[in-house]
């Protein structure tokens, strides 16, 4: 995504032209010792779980959570952003550390587009980032497919357990697009090769491990996670756990060390902690509490982002990830851009380049509900308005004008052409609001109000609904979760990111709509009950052209053609 | 595997309590530069291909491959005589590397037992080394798997090149032992779920790609070959390749670091580079051609191993990994032990305790065979007798005087024991034969020899038969396969391994028998055709009690049950 007026690079271009420190250097000045750091060759380290231990007394560092509004085809930068307002803050000399997301091979190999930030806010090495980095997501892979190997086999020596094969919630994973994987029949060939049953695939991002990786406190706590996921139900309806099939340790294994978050840095050497990635739409979307943990008692400030919009990442983070964390973000940021409010306005991605300010009038709509949730939840933000090549002179002033007579407090961003330059504006602003703005967190809902109560809070509250259906699959469900003693969970809301509603067509700021849930999946092991609204995707497809057939090496063995 | 008389720790007891130097002092040893070397934490790294091409005019140092009979379930210890022989060589001032495979996570996690040898000749970190080490599986089980979501997308997505799904060989692979995923049905669920067909996965180190991988000699020949890659036919039946669907360069860059070679050391800080690891049944059993010349540059001596027995992993080194790596090992050690002798002797495996000299003068005729075999190849070689606990002085002494009377020479070796103490009769032994006897290397087939006659070559001269008889279809992909202009490559056989015939259950040294040939399969982009016999498995299956089920971290974070 190019937000520049005057640049012609790429982002890999620009990055690979970038200078980076050495990661110990980058480790010593956040006063890492020797032996809490593993080298992953000379600009990514992973770090000691001892770190956060070691650190027990100190006070946290500010944590500011990132958010967008409801994302488009034009594009918000929330990355870019990310990494921008860091280096912004360590210009202004506050000690900040950026917390994000580790990138899904999938959408990288599918489509133009990463995780990584863009133009001078970027992490560093983004060719690593973006491909293996440092094996994280592969361990979750195999973690989540030997539990698969470990339940079929558990049928196919007797089924001591009595699993019923047509109940197994358990699905496999790869770290790719493959839709064709979706829907599988497995176990064919005859009496040697399993038991025959229906079967899929989803991407891994979308697990339940990666989630349970992300929401645990440290390996202990994970492990007592990964025992807890139900894989499926016996002939009596009752559920199988991991326990159950005894694997919790190994599983525990193979994760042991993908727990230790990764160090990186941004392009001005900003250090950036960068561990989990589970998807905002099925998941929670939110990096690991173990890293964020960490990245606050090593910083005075904690730059983090939650994925899609508000409506999913945001309030993910404040429900699920929030009291697995153990303090809450002092600020939040909502990203947006001119062309993303246009489309919300009813503009094609192909009229963005015309001035509109009759569609941004309608679309600013979004970004006032997202304001409005934030407010709820009792924290203080900014408006963050990141500048693309084509806005206009009056577009911005429109934008600043609506936000000065609503009060918002807001800033313009030109994180991806000036780097840290471009977000010393947005620190600033920020900076004033968490001075000045007491936050006052309040959840929307409590983990003793039932669940239907949760659903209502985060439609009304969140969506702008009116109210919650559930579908009589789902109310099956419910009393089934009911009855296994997991009401008191949080809700996981599985939506589509583009719209406020379960309707990814209705862009803006729709009204007078209820939100369908058709299914409720219990996610034990995260400690989270999905509600499935919609068609949501848990295995993307590949486009026609995938961004795969641009990739090569050159001569030099550079990676080419990633982004 | 325990081979010691007094010793009562397990293998990872052991290796937990060595004391490693750190992995950048192994490395300046061997004077590699600081840029030549990208860690992955204090004991692991990864060697630049920079150092090959910096030691270009350096002449290669001497190659000891390290093979065995035909395996039994007694176990015969080759990977730790391979690191017992390594450590013991640089305890007589000569300096060497061992140059090994990487285990894969499916045996692992399935039955009790690794690949990074035992007691006091193991390589380290053996935990890391037996779980994820550097992600070099991971990276080719991602490009295998996204190669096979390229061609279902490409069928999707129109089928431009008309690729016939009932004649698609790509399979997909995890690293795992996964018995339900052998032939599954993909692509179910109605038209936006992709194209149905049937498919199948294999283990990782089964793959195509696990062979292309430790084949190509640098990153652009590996281009090369993944480009030749044959994914299945279209409706014409002529061959698709990975070129015609423009992937090569998107998976050369998935492969890109995992080419750089790993260090690690043994028990006694000897170098060892582990590096590829396909298996030695349908793939050559052979770790990495760029290991391998990367050995030969930096020791004087690199010790190496095959899969399984000299009829497999030495066979397929000789003829198939030999060419690609440009120079021939100078010596081999044919490892044997007293208790797997009596096992080809007929012995089973709760006899094994007892003293049995005829059991052991009819199996050591399956010792007599491989010595004949490295004989015709013209090498020097030594058997290594392994020595067990259970061994009387009888035993070794029929074995002693057999070898006398036979003229070959031998040592006894009790590496598992004293590590390379234990190795030294050995070490001294092949020394002196490669001194004394020079090799002059002759492979048993020749390039342009019809496809027919290297199969008999092998069968008659490596295997001990009569002959061979290829079944119908067989004859009919031999057809096709000359057609396409593949009747130059070499035959990789896919064979059992405890057997010199095509017939597990024969044992020691079977006469007048004739192995039948049911499949021929192309590997394009590795370079040779699979010859199939009997029911060669390329996903295994977990037994009843998995390995997995031991497995654990305990409260200190170290790894539990591992082996």
């Amino acid at each position: 995504m190019k937000h520049t007026k005057t640049a012609v690079q790429s982002d890999i271009e620009i990055a690979q032209q970038a200078s980076m420190k050495k990661i110990m250097d980058i480790a010593s000045l956040l006063d890492i010792e020797e032996d809490e750091i593993e080298l992953y060759g000379k600009y990514k380290a992973k770090l000691s779980l001892d770190i956060t231990k070691r650190l027990h007394n100190k006070q946290n560092g500010k944590v500011i959570l990132v958010t967008a509004i409801n994302p488009t085809p034009a594009g918000e930068g929330k990355s870019t952003v990310t990494v921008g307002l860091g280096q912004a803050l360590n210009k202004l000399g506050k000690k900040t550390i950026i917390a994000m997301r580790e990138p899904s091979l999938g959408p990288t190999m599918g489509m133009k587009g990463g995780a990584t930030g863009g133009g001078y806010s970027q992490v560093l090495p983004m060719e690593d980032i973006n491909l293996h980095f440092t094996g994280d997501i592969h361990a979750i892979t195999t973690a989540n497919n030997a539990l698969a190997a470990m339940i079929d086999n558990h049928i196919h020596q007797g089924n001591d357990l009595k699993i019923d094969t047509r109940r197994i919630t358990w699905k496999r994973v790869l770290d790719l697009n493959d839709r064709a994987l979706r829907k599988v029949v497995i176990g064919m060939g005859g009496p040697t090769q399993g038991v025959p049953r229906e079967d899929g695939f989803d991407i891994t991002v979308a697990s339940e491990i990666m989630a349970v990786f992300c929401l645990a406190k440290d390996v202990a706590d994970l492990k007592e996670r990964l025992a807890r996921i139900v894989i499926g139900y016996d002939l009596e309806k009752k559920p199988v756990t991991v326990k159950d099939l005894k694997v919790e340790g190994a599983l525990t294994l193979l994760l042991k060390d993908a727990c230790m978050p990764n160090l990186v840095q941004t392009m001005e050497h900003t250090p950036a902690i960068i561990h989990g990635g589970p998807f905002a739409n099925v998941a929670h979307g939110c990096n690991s509490v173990i890293a964020t943990q960490m990245a606050a008692k090593l910083g005075d400030y904690v730059v983090t982002e939650a994925g899609f919009g508000a409506d999913l990442g945001a309030e993910k983070f404040l429900h699920i990830k929030t009291p697995a964390l153990g303090f809450n973000p002092e600020a939040v940021v909502i990203v947006a851009t001119i062309r993303a409010i246009k489309m919300h306005g009813g503009m094609s991605k192909d009229q963005l380049k015309e001035e509109n300010l009759e569609a941004l009038s309608i679309g600013i709509e979004n970004v006032k509900k997202h304001v409005e949730t934030v407010e709820k939840f009792g924290l203080p933000y900014v408006i963050a308005l990141n500048e693309f090549i084509t806005d206009t002179a009056a577009e911005i002033d429109f934008v600043k004008n609506w936000c000065q007579k609503n009060d918002i407090p807001m800033a313009l961003t030109q994180v991806w052409e000036q780097g840290g330059d471009g977000g010393l504006e947005l620190a600033q602003t920020v900076l004033a609001q968490m001075e000045t703005k007491k936050p006052a967190f309040t959840p929307l809902y409590l983990s003793e109000d039932t669940l239907e109560k949760k659903l209502e809070a985060i439609v009304t509250n969140v969506y702008g609904g009116t109210g919650v259906e559930l579908l009589p699959a789902a109310q099956k469900q419910l009393q089934q979760i009911v009855g296994e003693g997991w009401g008191h969970l949080p809700v996981c809301m599985a939506k589509t990111q583009y719209s406020l509603t379960d309707d990814a067509k209705k862009l803006g700021r729709p009204e007078n709509f209820t939100v369908t849930i058709r299914e409720l999946k219990p996610s034990v092991g995260a400690g989270f009950i999905v509600a499935l609204t919609g068609n949501i995707m848990t295995m993307p497809g590949l486009p026609k052209e995938p961004a795969a057939l641009k990739m090569d090496v050159d001569e030099q063995g550079k990676a080419v053609g990633l982004f």
